[in-house]
């Protein structure tokens, strides 16, 4: 995404966790704590491998290298791991990625960032739940006219329509709590996601490699893609609960209901009277965006084989706009319910229109 | 789905559960269980609640009548509530419906039934991961050939594959019960889906409705589609680790590979020597379909105001294949699993050939 | 689709073209065709062909038969073609499928009955156009606020409005035109879809067997899903549309703007006061599931080989529903367009209140 | 898309007309063409608008800027004008952007790339037709065996399978001259796209508008995006059937099958023996990624009102992966051509086995 859109639709937290430069440091994160790993578990000389760790820890690759290389192997770990190798020198540069393949440095690589958005996505849909909560104390008893099936229905309350943006949001805090232990966790399989295969390390050495990175263990999941596509699904579903808030907003927004104005809103090029809900806007095409995108991990959950680049390489193409789209709407959605009045001279007056 | 495909992809099981007859059936059974729960809760006499209860029980709605109401309110339960109002007498009748909306009644009836779905597809689940349980006991040793991006990779056992294939599942229903108590509860919100307004009923009586059905007790989520969304994604999940299983079966039976073929096979018009692999094919299928149709499921999140009839048609579109499919999956992969072969002597000479 | 919810978003006239006798009708219309196009041609003798021809038009498949054989075969014809020869005996059998295998009959009738669709759709896409053009020659002088991200922004007219409406459809006429040449041509390739291999029939017989089916002529593409495709967008494309007026009506029939009543509308089973606008919400709904329904056509282009089993039943699954998606959104949209009053006095008042 | 993945998934020509310099600089074409025209068609004096025409396009404006703007107004326009008008001095400044709103700018800036993407893919798919005409005129007689639901079928030759690679391509090329007409053409409709209304400018400027653009003059298309969504059907079309070949590529490269060896491919971090067929296994990815995207687009095809903030959002967060992923795959898919050996010794090997 360019940067004028991102600064609309976009989040540059979760963007910067994508950039070349933190992927190929989470990627290198990953080849330190393996090696460290290997010390820990007795795998190799305890000091050696730290001492190798370090220097890892402290090369910095060459990102066009990298480009160069992932456009001709379809993945980036052969260029680095050569060109980390290369630095090292051939004595420690054969404790380099023992026991693992391509995909286990990149998927968790990928995993600690996701943690990361995870971490991001929830902080903000508390700050969507905190400024509900705040809005709903301020102008909760706001008589409101509820609506369904887009007519006026019956008279309810701002605190009542409030309480239902409200209560996805606890339930999307407490799937995570449930997910996060299924998602987060290492990929260490060796060349073919069998342990003990092809020099792939034992499950020493996976438990300390997860330990080291602050992640979970599991056994190899590099072609079963359950792990991705459950949290890619909660993304989407979190982008769905703010796309309804913003709908509802914009609807509010209306000219003609006016229970709800945007402090905040876009100006119009021809038209200097009018103030566009950009907010609320944005919100419904990021759920969208979501949904489409989290649609795509879904077709990358028929991975065939022990690996599929078709498969990856679409996971690549979708996850990151995914991970972003849920933060921008937990930004943009947090900071609309910030700014947002439920006026009570405004929809009083709707209200009593409607049941006149 | 008409019945030629149906027979192929789809399940009758599943299909029976979105017949117009279940429906009407699980509407009257939320409709009676509404007015048993008056009683249980205090809101009416207990006796007569009984009464009534049982001869709502007994209605049999005419499904002409009702899909002539269908297409005019865009809802069945108008139609429904009037006949069955008019068949209980006046009376009697104004026990019938109270405090509730026509989407309490439908989401409650969809619910019931969902549950039952996820029934059908964890009992699936169980079965394929029994078959391929029986499968590696029996041909686990088979050394086989490792395949990562289409190409060979190192070569290991049936085991470690059937491993791979099998560890999905148990996350699987481990995620369905973290889902249920959150999927399967009633909706009873009335009008506008805030309790206590427009007549809805009293949190005892929802309490007791719910007891009444087997369901969870929940808040009013008539909006909130996260519920829904959430059980669609799983069924999209079970059906992307289902068509990963079908991919590599489809890839393994190509004759040029050997390993596995499928004891069961369909026949061709033209080529009486060919035995395709048809469920494994039809599961890849499935696995898309899925991804699909829970992509409009997600669409159907974004439910402006306190009804969407145009998100909520979605949702009517989307679900009941989406259940179908996952169940078909369930079906055919355990079909496929328990006649699969992994003929120690095919991939012998496969993986030799391989190393050579 | 079961019947209740067909009746609201569904289409029986499409319906009864997927219908399994539908389906299986036109396959037999196909075999017949090809028996007839071998004596045109000069491959059989004409007589015996015309004589071979009419019969299989008299013969009718035991439909559960045909479902056992969908089953196992992943396709219908093999189980066709054994009970049509059976029918024939030996002498007649022999002249029956030559040169096809089952993919060129399941995708011939396939085609015979996407033109029927297009050939609906487009009448119905005419009508609506016809509707509009008197709504907008009755109402078309009354003065509307025109909507920029839903805000009220300048006054306009009912006849800009439903100019707006109406400029697609002619595009979408104008679309049809040029993509039925490549959609709506017959399929026969033999076995691999390389003429005059394994027994495929020549280029005369295939020009015959189009010219008796009312198709176009062209070369195989049993493995090119592009015609499909192409005819899918445009399905989705025209529910897009329809769905967009639907959009607009559902708006300008809230309460608080007022401009469109619809005529017609559905009741609520709690608050009679309500009159929803069921066709207008339908028709926003069909436009997204026409969307996730084209989506899954294009995930089935990716088909592998001379024939994908998976791709080819993942179009079976999505073509039908796509297909009744387009229909009743045209015969939706034309009753709401025949039905709609863009009332001069509510929407001079909405008007005059916006610009006061 | 980063650096690295784009490298492999992405396309820089694309990427260059998306970047933010360059839809400023459309945007600023644009702005300078409305001054022109309207001295062409006499709505203003030609000889100031041809000055003030080149003060515009000498106009550099501040990226940032803009990017705050559009993050606040929804859109890139109000910024923009602002800042052309200030650096203009207000006699100058009045004769800008008259009669435009911001949809007309953007709009008509975007066909300006969407007309160039067009340009590139076709250029692509031109390629890929002649390298596929060299491999058929240079390895066409090499016997292969076809496949058909992953098994064997008969033999036929490369000459048969790449003449079914090559018969999409030719109507791809044919869909997009009739495609062109309808969807390279202005926007300029003013503030609610009502030609005359809200001091919308005249046809006449429309068509000079247009003509010095080089695009074609259509009524205002605002809110009916028919014309946005068939082009990105097309893109995606193009994907498909390049998905489909990248898919039969990775399929033959199979070592077991090993009929066709890309003289390119990429090295694994693990298995030094390995060469993997990276460019088919991306040509797969984005064929799925483009279907999944251009499901976004059909999404925003529901565009409420004169102008949806959300839809059109939706759009600019679809369109331009989209057109990237259709320029990555015919670049990617030339390359794959012109490099790819359908090998006599291997595929007549092949072919021996299967028909012995």
């Amino acid at each position: 995404m360019e940067a004028a859109l991102r600064a609309l639709a976009g989040d540059e937290d979760v963007a910067a966790l994508f950039s070349d430069a933190a992927a190929l440091r989470a990627c290198v994160e990953a080849e330190a704590a393996l090696v460290r790993a290997q010390g820990a578990a007795g795998a190799a000389p305890v000091a050696e491998a730290d001492e190798i760790a370090r220097a890892i820890e402290g090369f910095r690759p060459d990102p066009a290298r990298i480009a160069q290389g992932f456009a001709r192997d379809g993945v980036p770990i052969p260029a680095l791991v050569a060109d980390l190798k290369a630095s090292l020198g051939p004595s420690r540069g054969r404790r380099v990625h023992v026991g693992a393949t391509s995909q286990d440095i990149v998927d968790t690589a990928l995993t600690l960032r996701l943690r990361k958005v995870a971490e991001i996505v929830a902080a903000r849909l508390r700050a969507v739940d905190d400024a509900l909560a705040a809005l709903a104390a301020r102008d909760g008893a706001t008589p409101l006219m509820a609506h369904t099936r887009m007519r006026r229905a019956l008279p309810f309350t701002a605190a009542d329509r409030i309480a239902g943006w409200r209560r996805p949001l606890a339930l999307h805090l407490a799937r995570l709590e449930e997910i996060a232990p299924r998602a987060f966790v290492v990929q260490l399989g060796g060349p073919v996601g069998a342990p003990a295969k092809g020099g792939a390390v034992g499950d020493a050495v996976r438990a300390e490699f997860a330990r080291l990175l602050g992640l979970g263990d599991a056994p190899p999941w590099q072609d079963a893609r359950d792990r991705v596509g459950e949290f890619a699904g909660w993304l989407a579903l979190v982008c769905g609960t703010l796309g309804k808030f913003g709908q509802d907003v914009a609807l509010m927004a209306q000219d003609e209901i006016g229970v709800a104005r945007p402090a905040r809103g876009g100006g119009s090029s021809s038209m200097p009277h009018k103030v566009n809900p950009v907010e609320a806007e944005t919100l419904v095409a990021l759920a969208r965006w979501a949904s489409a995108l989290a649609g795509a991990v879904g077709q990358a959950m028929v991975h065939e084989n022990e690996r599929s680049g078709a498969a990856w390489t679409l996971e690549w193409l979708a996850l990151p706009p995914l991970c972003e789209a849920a933060a921008a709407s937990g930004r943009l959605a947090a900071r609309l319910a910030s700014s947002l009045s439920l006026r009570p001279d405004a929809a009083a007056a709707a209200a009593k229109e409607g049941t006149a």
